[in-house]
């Protein structure tokens, strides 16, 4: 993966409240990540199932149609998982970083 | 459920682009929906399998989390899901009505 990614990567780290970035493939396979010391796998395989159950909804609500953008927020987190057909971006910050 | 919540569901069918409403408990049965000619059940059992994947993942993540909102963007439509222990709500809107 270019390094263009990096470029990307080291700016997106940098936005305020940024805690974790992880890009993995369609498939679910981590490709690159700013975790450490922790089970990536765990994220991905989580991340994937949930990706999965977002595009079968968008079906179910109409066929022709595919998912973009999932954006969910908790009481501590805000997480963005972006998907295209070959990798999902997933961001999670936390918004209360002024 | 009181009048106050057909108010509210009147005010939000209002708003430009609004196509559902769904209101469901936290188990997943339908209380209230704009939903016609179309099968409720469908729509609630994919989102409350939606709605426990995502509060599974924010758990993953930490534990002590709780998902509040879910906001997905595909390409035709925009959809909300607001959670909270007893109730479950769905808006799904076309965010291109101007």
């Amino acid at each position: 993966m270019s390094s263009d990614v990096d470029e990307y990567l080291k700016a997106i780290t940098q936005c305020k409240g940024v805690d974790k970035i992880i890009i993995m493939s369609g498939d679910g396979f981590p490709i690159k990540t700013t975790v450490v010391n922790e089970d990536i796998t765990q994220y991905t395989y989580t991340f994937w199932h949930l990706a999965k159950k977002v595009q079968q909804l968008v079906k179910t609500i109409d066929i022709n149609d595919d998912v973009r953008l999932v954006r969910f927020r908790s009481k501590k987190n805000e997480t963005l998982m972006a998907l295209d057909n070959q990798y999902v971006m997933i961001i999670i910050q936390n918004p209360k970083v002024e």
